[in-house]
């Protein structure tokens, strides 16, 4: 297990509870990818920001990820992250989207910084 | 979707069903690793190729990978193969492990070609 990606998703978590969405995108590459909800992307920073916005208030900005059981598996500078993600939020109850995922994050080491590539909080449920 | 990754698993599975184990490490990256089953990895082309050996012995010889449904996440030179894996072995009744898999496989642009870095046929289920 990388402590350092485990940690930097947990602050990138907390970011999203705090709504602190520009630091938020220090988590990611440049050219980042984030699954918004299945058959919708975000591609780049800017876009990514937009959809976490979008996000908060669909959740009527009382969202809170927390990660559970976690499992890596690491290619030198690259690293698959398998994560059950729990969501919160007040309006959990009528969400249209599953509250208890197994997520595939995509974390690279660019110039010796752990950076998010790809944000597939859906899992392999994409394919249903 | 990356056509271009998608004709080198074919080519991938191909190379496991006439067990050109040889011809197989070539859609490897150096450091790649392979999942070769719940709690045990291959890492590096020697490790994987000796592992595919086994595997190829544990099914007799008669294991024919095919691809169903598949999706692509892709951020700039890394990608997330999303893949419905499918395993077909004379003795696939009595496999201890699924033969109708989602997958999770990330693909690297290493000098303008396509490699595989981790390969991870159970996908999220390593978290069951």
């Amino acid at each position: 297990m990388n402590t350092e990606i485990k940690d930097l998703i947990a602050q990138a978590d907390k970011a999203i509870k705090e709504e602190r969405f520009d630091d938020l995108m220090e988590f990611y590459t440049d050219d980042a990818v984030l699954v918004v909800k299945p058959g919708l992307e975000a591609k780049g920073k800017e876009a990514i920001k937009k959809a976490f916005i979008k996000i908060a208030e669909y959740f009527k900005n009382s969202v809170v990820p927390t990660q559970g059981n976690m499992l890596m598996l690491e290619a030198g500078d690259t690293v698959l992250v398998l994560s059950q993600t729990l969501l919160d939020a007040e309006n959990k109850d009528t969400s249209d989207y599953s509250m208890d995922r197994r997520a595939t994050y995509v974390y690279r080491n660019v110039n010796g910084k752990w950076l998010c590539a790809i944000d597939n909080s859906y899992g392999t449920t994409l394919l249903d």
